[in-house]
């Protein structure tokens, strides 16, 4: 098993071009997760700029990705002193896989809020939640360690809560420790928020943004996933991402399609 | 004064290569309002794609856009036959001011939602809202018909609300018909929600994701924005939007750069 820093690993090969083998770890079934595809562009596009962080990421899927070579393609789209703009793609067989518009800037890890609103979600300890393991297969739950809120995952039982919400604790596997683009993973890391309002089957994503925060304290993060509107085809899901000491540091809204629903 | 249609109007010159002259109508202070140019890149992708409605767009703004001449350069990224992709750039001067990652759908006028949230915020009538005009200057206010809730503007006298909260209602001035494009104005209408948190001056947009979530009924839109967390120099803003019908029809976040606080 490989960690995640060395599953995200760029080589540069060329002003604005990297090459990744992407790893299989990563997959649920056969299509490897957003998140760990974030991860990874985002790190060649903070390799290509002058700034420390990935503060804002767009994207846009349009085809299945897998495991296996890739190359990430950034160009710089604005340089600026706060903040660098770039437009980033993941290119596999000769095609754009996913697009994303990445802003990358520097946080001060010491920086207290001027300004936030509520705090995290109220979550069971760790010892009360459970380790469900995506029955399509595939290394995802080898690589990250999720402890789900049972509250929210009524539809493992057939018991959809009714409310398209999902909590959980989040870590990578080995405890292996967070940095930013562990966030990248932990924004797209849980089971659609749809499956409690019994929709059935995958729901890909069309496009997710998120940002980061801060710079995340070490331990485990909790993540809480809401929806606001199922409708006509699509559905909206964001997600909270809250670090061992209370504080937000990543917040995202995707939206897919919907899987069929029972009605 | 021309109406929103043919502000927002693109001319096609080559294949994914629109001309359209900016209007200065929609200016605050010197620099073109991001929905109006979100709402132009919107039009040319629509134009260039099989599909009807702008479901989504991230938009990465790079510069201050001016009044007058500028290209809009779409290249598909992906045509799916239920959603298609596309990168858009506005040029001006030789460079990309705005660059979104826009996909296109076509949503169904008469769908009823399968779930739907929290309704439309609690808004005081028409009569009783404020149509304060930014003191900046420029003609967004002779455009954009705007009615604020006077409780979240307090902000204007002095005593902000210590809340980034701003809600109003919204409509082309002259009642001109809304539509998609409408939303994408709407979306970034609102002063700053930080601005009750007693910053000050301009805080520039420097990421903003918009989707389109339903076909807008006709009259006025109610629009609320919120903020979650202002820290390190960033700030959030969520908008969202719903029309006459008490519908969700657009959802937003943008991040920004803060404006300076008087601390």
């Amino acid at each position: 098993m490989s960690g995640f820093g060395d599953a995200t690993a760029v080589k540069q090969v060329g002003e604005g071009r990297y090459e990744i083998v992407l790893d299989g770890g990563y997959a649920i079934g056969e299509a490897l997760n957003g998140g760990y595809l974030m991860a990874v562009m985002a790190r060649a596009a903070v390799d290509a700029s002058p700034h420390a962080h990935p503060i804002s990421t767009a994207a846009n899927f349009h085809r299945v990705t897998k495991a296996g070579p890739a190359e990430v393609v950034v160009e710089s789209r604005k340089a600026g002193r706060t903040a660098a703009a770039s437009l980033v793609s993941l290119v596999q067989d000769g095609r754009s896989v996913v697009d994303a518009l990445i802003t990358t800037g520097t946080l001060d890890a010491a920086a207290e809020p001027d300004w936030a609103g509520e705090g995290p979600p109220a979550m069971p300890p760790l010892e009360e939640c459970t380790d469900f393991r995506p029955p399509s297969g595939g290394g995802f739950a080898d690589q990250v360690d999720m402890r789900f809120d049972r509250s929210t995952m009524g539809w493992l039982d057939g018991r959809p809560s009714g409310r398209p919400e999902v909590r959980g604790w989040f870590r990578h596997h080995g405890d292996e420790p967070l940095d930013a683009y562990s966030l990248a993973l932990a924004v797209d890391a849980l089971p659609p928020v749809v499956l409690n309002l019994d929709a059935q089957g995958w729901a890909p994503t069309v496009e997710l943004t998120w940002h980061m925060r801060a710079v995340p304290a070490q331990g485990w993060l909790a993540v809480h996933g809401t929806g606001r509107l199922l409708a006509d085809g699509w559905f909206d899901e964001e997600v909270e991402v809250w670090d061992s000491a209370d504080r937000l540091v990543a917040q995202s809204r995707q939206i897919a399609r919907v899987p069929r629903t029972r009605g």
